[in-house]
């Protein structure tokens, strides 16, 4: 925990001043004040992380984190557990959809092995982090120790650190993969706000109304069980979470360390953001929230976090697809603020001084 | 109006086999079934347009419409008339909102005067197709005859031809420049659909509850004097529209005819698009929309069109901004349908079969 307490401690707010300077030059361009709506204070929030009102995204990469999860045994899921590490094969190849939408939104993909239950070639280009093939089944022991929660935690935060030293990251994308997943991720918004876990749990992967009646009576039996400390996010993340949802965790974390933005995905990377920000409340301040989920936990997770969405296209899949159609739009936000021109460059007229 | 009828019995509605290949396919790619949402459906249309399952858009411009309204002598708008002309040299200097976003989007602008109160030179690069130096004011007399509207649509019907058959343009994006312009398309919408001008009228670029009011007064009062007549489209813009608006009806009608997707932006170019439907309801099936604008209107006219939009950013600009955002977005869906790998082609267990 020692580890983590410095990470949070060295977490500061981005810099109010070039946030200033950008809503001054929005507010100045060769157009009706306002009328680029939630772009705007985007824009001017990314200044203020970049520290210039020319910022440049050049380099973005969706860290896809992959894990499984003994609650599978309860049958809350429609594929089975192998699925998981086949999905990751898949990404590796290319052929998957974050793999589809990352080429479009010109960002890389990077997989992250957390706790997938599979033994990969260590010469496989993935990151390897396992911190053991899958968590315990929490309907009848916690998931995790609180060791095993904070190793995972750092795996993302580690990731974070090796992209911005080795290879000049300018922005991440959150994703994840791992069979079982809007659980554990439904269990940990229920734990945070006490809200019915009937409100919060969806159909993840298209389960049956009597699966989805199993798995509400999952999550409520567990988390009476458990009783975890809706205060203590090490403690709901062992009790109730996933691997590659705390190392969904440390992504948010590192990313506020080295002062980079960081756009998180659906119901599962939201939850590990979740986490962050409980953790390290300036967080927030680094963090973009890309799609609206189909699963109803997740505009609790935004609402609780303060966040809107950019978009909603009624997406439920994960792996990091919203994130990176959100990043084409937090780019051309970028673009906006730095490229369109003001009244005075331009010699238009401005009615509205 | 022989022209126009042609073309609009030329419509014809997409290729539907083309569309139910495309939703096969998207059914058996390795990702639970309609995870991707909206965009599914979407690039199914685009492939039912286009006769293939591998839709390439190459080549996507937006074409911005601008012309002037006699109607501002009512004191509708903030910013004075000169300033469409000063937008239209803006938009060919490349450092308006359009040309930023059309950049980044990968599309080209191409600007059409349609009728600006101003004289360009021959030579400057945009189409020249004006109809006249503005629409005369329509609280006094109709804004423009009716062989001055179906001018106005050949235009827009014209500009098409001409990039399909010179240029080989794959999507057309709309947009438009005219100060005024909310006033003549709030007045279209309510021509329609009939509804209170007080629960469609908006704040265009910025104007104070007075001048809204005011808005509001002249819209009222101008419909009940000439009594458009709400079967009657071209009648509809002969009284309260615009040239440029009437040109933005003759894009979609011409993507129609041309079988190539149009995305529309916001409350103008759909009041465009809205012409266009009620004249040619095929065209309807080559339309996407792109935003959901502020201004009032623009929600009632999505409405009407039974069309949903792509994305919700508080824009309320014009130009062709929002268009230009969802055009990458409909790049991306057609990536969707035709990149990602089946679950045959990846060998990963289907459990949804």
């Amino acid at each position: 925990m020692d580890f983590l307490n410095e990470i949070i401690d060295a977490i500061e707010p981005p810099d109010k001043s070039f946030y200033n300077k950008a809503m001054e030059r929005l507010s100045q361009q060769a157009r009706p004040e306002g009328s680029l709506g939630i772009l705007e204070p985007l824009s001017a929030r990314l200044a203020g992380i970049a520290k210039t009102i020319d910022v440049k995204l050049k380099k973005k990469i969706i860290v896809t984190c992959a894990g499984d999860h003994g609650i599978v045994d309860e049958g809350v899921s429609l594929f089975p557990q192998e699925v998981t590490a086949q999905m990751v094969y898949n990404f590796v190849n290319g052929g998957a959809s974050i793999s589809v939408l990352a080429k479009h939104a010109g960002a890389e993909v990077r997989v992250a092995d957390i706790g997938v239950n599979h033994d990969f070639d260590e010469k496989l280009p993935i990151f390897h982090y396992k911190v053991r093939k899958g968590t315990s089944n929490f309907a009848v022991e916690p998931a995790m120790t609180k060791k095993e929660a904070v190793q995972s935690v750092r795996a993302g935060i580690d990731i974070v650190k090796h992209l911005v030293d080795k290879e000049s990251v300018d922005m991440i994308g959150t994703g994840d993969m791992g069979i079982g997943n809007t659980t554990p991720s439904t269990a940990i918004i229920a734990a945070f706000s006490g809200i019915d876990v009937e409100k919060l749990a969806g159909r993840g992967t298209g389960i049956d109304d009597s699966a989805l009646k199993n798995k509400i009576n999952i999550i409520e039996k567990s988390l009476i069980k458990h009783k975890p400390d809706p205060k203590d996010p090490i403690d709901i993340l062992s009790k109730v979470g996933g691997f590659e949802i705390g190392a969904l965790c440390g992504l948010v974390l590192g990313a506020a360390q080295y002062s980079i933005p960081v756009v998180c995905d659906g119901l599962i990377s939201t939850a590990g953001a979740l986490l962050a920000c409980e953790l390290a409340p300036y967080a927030k301040s680094y963090l973009f929230a890309s799609h609206c989920s189909v699963e109803k936990g997740h505009q609790f997770m935004l609402q609780s976090l303060g966040l809107k969405p950019l978009l909603d296209l009624d997406f439920r899949l994960g792996e990091g697809t919203g994130a990176a159609l959100a990043i084409e739009i937090i780019d051309a936000a970028t673009r906006v603020l730095a490229d369109i021109k003001t009244f005075e460059e331009t010699g238009i007229n401005n009615a509205q001084k």
